[in-house]
């Protein structure tokens, strides 16, 4: 019996791939899917099975492709938000994978058609280990809004009722597998752990640590943004995914002239870090770093825009596609052969944005209007005193609203200074005239005990 | 039958793998040998010969280390200068590489030692190929000054004569095949071809377009920089080279904090693009991009200086310490794990430095300094009105001498950028307020039809 | 400007990559084109034309598919054979890659289509290269019998007309490009060298070195396999090749009992060297290696068979799908998991195959029925007396009539053991009792100056 | 905090690498070391101790190294059998790695030495996971016999009070963390499971199923081979193991007149498959398969061998040289260039041995003398009736002994052909005239449902 967990960076996403030595199933599969077809094949197995825990939100899934390349069928709940698959499993349903014994658990409150799957190496014996999807994660559980905001604290309770009733029987030695880690948009506050058992969950997971009342309280009370692609996802995951559009080197390396033709009033993201945007950058383009392209790709634009990619280098091209890709974001038409460089040496227009450290900030805070884009539980957190809060990607829409007067300095911050770089590159687009990054963010200006406001 | 020619980015040196199916010659091989290891064995030939066209000045040479770990001899000319080498050939000595013979030619003119070598497929027919070391590249010849500036153009006749009488008289249908292509600092003006042959060298190149006299002349009269790693070079290549210290992964990623401490009064090298570092960077820290390293890391440092290094991103670390240590430059101490990243949120100083497009300098040229740090050559070729010129390697010396002042704003141009990102740093150094690199530098000026000087 | 060219193993193919930096052609294709994508990215070029010398009968071509990847133009001769193109370039037509200029040249006599094309690094100045496709190899011409094996002569004749009326005029300098190198079966006495010139061809080929009528004899006499899948390799390459259906990974690893279901009377292709298929193979299977897998694959089957292969291990899998697909066979249905150790400890019926050393072959010679299956050329260069020879590719057809006895031992021999371990298989499945591969054929047959009949 | 586990394949071992974000330790490493290195230096930490279970018995160490390469410290315990160590830590003493508290509990029974380590993420909460080195595995616990096997009981009774007392007191929902799974030598009955929590374990291993009495009775009755290299590894791992003394592409490759004059009275080591062996070997050459390497390898030569390599391809070189140089075999002197195929072609001798299926074995089983070469425990299981026993490595010695008849068929089996290729060329070498190797061993001719012994 072999396990290997599959981490998809960026979107924190964990799959698994478990076999019995012979016949193998792969859980949650993202749409590029070779990972899975290579890690199977290393152990020596044949995938039999696609096994879903729901239908995800925040990636493009691979069931389908998965399933075709190798042959296996999608097996998943009978809810009918699932949407397809082959094999649809009522709660308490089992199968067989070769020598080990797979129950279905109908664990809703994350999504309604949520489902965990309890693993047994023997069929008599407890569980050795438990997929739980999004409903359990390390320290927590998924987040319970997705499906009406309004009613976030009511499916907290279900979601509490589905662990309490489902997985809380299960042997506190059963490794507990979700489908995130630290850094997902499906959850907050995970903890930072690699492995854990139903035991330990039991210990310290606020599902365990609150009663029903105060768990339902404290989830309905949470206020995560919610990704415009989100939507987008839902939709093709009903029918097992997408297949993939992308091929390593497949993205047109434009030169500089075909490039600024072509980029005209498209999407330009521009995939450096924010040091480098600021230095120099290309008039209108967004500012999104290559580890943030699988999330703010989706808040700026969508499956329809067509794209443009400006990187550091060339090797970085195939990684933000790859990136956009996983949240169905596939029409991008060319990145800059060369990198920023190459439009550098060419003379065109080019511009640069403002910076400051958290120490001049502070030292000159009455010059400067500050906006702090993350999201509001970071906001509540702690803040520095008097800023203006707005989530990074609700800047496009909301902030004309926000009390920010366009000739006056803006000073833009977030935790280290990545999604601060996007909000300057969305305030210099609504014609701000000095907009500046707050160097290291959040995370700097506490490094260095400066006054914080909750 | 079978050639591979191993390029070294950045110094452009090509060395050579030549086999006739069973024995293999190395010609001119670099210290990180692992490469022309791996290309025998894809050839399915063993290393028999260590070849050495004289003893290189750009890098440490791989000769002691290739032959001790191949099992081969090392194969020179009896020059006393080469300093080593099993096999001593005189001119016009023979060898056997299994079905091929190797005639060796002295060529002394770019230095006294100075060989090329012919290289038959059979014994009695016209040379199939010539390996020329830096006596002729494709278009132009190897410098002549480096054994002493004063007498290039006396070395420049003698080199003449040494293509004249040793190379002009094999087949025109001769592949020529040099040790360096554009970009090296051996030589200057290098035709961008991929291969060519000596009827066609004969067709184009100066050394055979020109006569000996105006070919003497303006060889005498080529100022290029000689870069202060030579020296060690030369001395540690005497002995056929270093033994390497570096492996992938050995050099130390520091946390903010430990690197903070250790590189103290160290040199810090920054290996990032102009724009990253204009948008902040370490206070006193060198502006080398990572391709410019195993020239500029050399004008900077030398075989004693500690090093820390800065980069984008902690995959460039392997890059940048091997580009070092092919100039003998060993001694890094670490790296910043993380990058630059890292730094930025720790909340540590950071320092700015300022960019300016060649447009906006041209509109505000008055407010402007303006120094050129391009070599003579190039900057007689065409530079900014008004412009102040060293080259960025002498700035640490001559800097003081420059009549620049310190008060005034100053913007540095070279080529398209990287160079003058240097002198950014050195003169931020040197403590000048206002430093601006001017963005793609003179391709871009020229891109746009400024106004410029000759 | 740089090139690079790019080796198809087992069919000794050459593509080309050129480019004048910015620029770039791919000059002869493979199916499976992300090699010349990312080579053409390494080089910093886009690529703009794909070139096609002639419709290529060994493998199917990637021109189709790269056209539409790149967005690139399809550029070939006016000659109705091509059958595809965007760009139908007449007998002398030129064309820029950006500051190359491009010469066509119809070169028929290989094949009636047959283009070569003269690459000049200036419009005025003498050739750079010649891309020769199977116009000229080193050494010799591609072969003549493909259009009408009655006719080789006469179009060896017309190749001869080619090579002295388009090719001989440009200059001697000019490097040779051809798209084949030794071991084609697009040729036969491909001279073993890695580059050459027009000059250097001009001394030593037998399209030089001969007269008109001697090399049409010569040509005309030559006897070569025409191995079965030119025909739909022809066919498929008249409209720009194939879109591939194969991905690393893709083809299905089954556990034995799945395989030996499935593989029932479908050809069975077991990978593994001579030795290996002698000590233990699948009944009725067929022993072809993996590097003859590109040729000796699409003699047993074609682009209809369902094919299933035995490895030595799941590495090679991909290995020999590739290899298959490149000759279009793409009906690869599954490769044993495990290799043929899998199968070997699952109890199934193995068989075993006979070998026999040269001296013991000699010794015991009149107890051997001798069958060698080399190319009659090869064998009319010697062989072992009394030696009944069939090309191993015409035995399923003709081994019917081959003077052998069944029931009487047969050795069978070629140059080294690979073919022979094919028409070793061949016997079995033909009903033959006792058959031993000749360990090292010929070549150790020779090496051991054993007697000789030519 | 993150964990990776890393096996090294051929030894069943598992080293681990635990870091908190920052800081991390690495239990147990190997002598080849940079899987490590760069393990950590993905996860963005700092190797900070290198931690030892026990001075291991059946690999060298990478300790030393990893510790100079790294700048760590190494952590052990406080028994003198350790023989080196930085940190010497008593039973029950703690450390901290960042944020994690680690335990060190003494739990000799394996070896006097043996420690584990609890490791806690947070001071004051049950253990996470727990390191147990060879004290429990999965489903059991290593051997007892090793420093003595007279006491093997004793030693077993040992390790029970050591498991009660030290490892069963933690927490059940503690990850059981051991240095060895299925198919190490220090161990047998291994379960086939990824991962594993104490309590799990507490369900089924033996040591906690079985009580004192009877789990020291059936350890002390195990029969459990013991390499001749164990001496060799616990003499070097005393210093914390060796510095590596390979490079991938160091082993020579040697053309066929080289091997043959330099193998001489060498040791040859074939690393084919047992059905390639039969096929065509090099006289008394010995068949040890790849996967065997790192254990057989040491079985037949030791540390002071010069030792040579057939291989079946070139790529196969590093491999079975790394594999050897984890046993401390270094002194690997060259490998045959081109493989098998290439001595095959020379014409030089290749001897042959015999196969036969289990099918065949049974139907003739008079005509032949069956020699068993598994261990004691796998022999006791069930065999082939009337076979005589004795354990593959113990041939060499006791080959002499055994009553087998040099004149009379042998057919050698093991669990599936490997070992009993082994087998098969110490017979041959003993002058044994007929020796088969039975194709599939007792899992084929347990498949089929052949007799079998007990």
């Amino acid at each position: 019996m072999k396990m290997l967990r599959i981490e998809t960076p960026g979107v924190a996403h964990y799959a698994y791939v478990i076999t019995d030595g012979a016949e193998a199933m792969v859980v949650d599969p993202r749409r590029d899917v070779e990972e899975y077809l290579n890690a199977a094949r290393s152990l020596g197995a044949r995938i039999r099975c696609v096994v879903e825990t729901h239908r995800q939100e925040d990636f493009v899934m691979g069931s389908a492709r998965l399933a075709r390349e190798s042959g296996a069928s999608i097996v998943n709940g009978d809810h009918e938000l699932f949407g397809h698959g082959d094999v649809r499993l009522p709660d308490g349903a089992r199968f067989q994978l070769g020598g080990l014994t797979v129950r279905a658990l109908h664990t809703p409150g994350h999504t309604p058609e949520s489902m965990s799957y309890a693993v047994h190496t023997d069929d008599s014996g407890p569980a050795w280990a438990v997929l739980t999807g999004d409903a359990v994660f390390f320290g927590t559980t998924g987040r319970t809004d997705l499906a009406d905001a309004e009613r976030a604290g009511e499916n907290a309770a279900l979601l509490y009722d589905s662990v309490h009733d489902k997985l809380a029987p299960l042997a506190d030695t059963a490794l507990v597998l979700p489908a995130h880690g630290p850094g997902s948009v499906c959850g907050s506050g995970m903890a930072d752990r690699p492995y854990s058992t139903l035991g330990e969950e039991r210990r310290y997971n606020e599902v365990f640590t609150l009663d029903r009342g105060e768990f339902a309280r404290r989830k309905g009370a949470e206020r995560l943004p919610r990704p415009p692609y989100f939507r987008h996802m839902e939709r093709v995951n009903l029918g097992g995914g997408l297949e993939p559009v992308l091929r390593p080197g497949s993205v047109p390396l434009l030169d500089v002239s075909t490039f600024a033709t072509g980029c005209g009033d498209k999407l330009v993201y521009d995939s450096r870090e924010p040091e480098g945007f600021a230095g120099g950058h290309l008039a209108s383009s967004y500012s999104i770093w290559l580890g943030g392209m699988p999330v703010f790709g989706g808040w700026i634009g969508d499956e329809h825009s067509p794209i443009y990619l400006v990187t550091d280098r060339d090797a970085d091209v195939d990684t933000a596609a790859l990136h956009l890709s996983r949240i169905g974001i596939d029409n991008v038409q060319g990145a800059l052969a060369g990198g920023f460089g190459a439009w550098r040496k060419s003379g065109r227009a080019i511009e640069t944005s403002g910076v400051i450290t958290p120490r001049e900030l502070h030292e000159q805070r009455e010059a400067f209007q500050v906006l702090d884009v993350r999201d509001a539980d970071e906001f509540a957190s702690g803040h520095i005193p008097g800023a203006v809060h707005t989530y990074v990607g609700h800047l496009p829409e909301r902030g004309a609203e926000l009390p920010l007067v366009r000739r006056r300095p803006v000073a833009v911050t977030c935790s280290v200074g990545h999604r601060a770089g996007l909000g300057v590159s969305l305030l210099l687009r609504a014609g701000f005239d000095d907009v500046r990054n707050v160097l290291g963010g959040m995370t700097a200006w506490q490094a260095l005990d400066l006054p914080v406001e909750r």
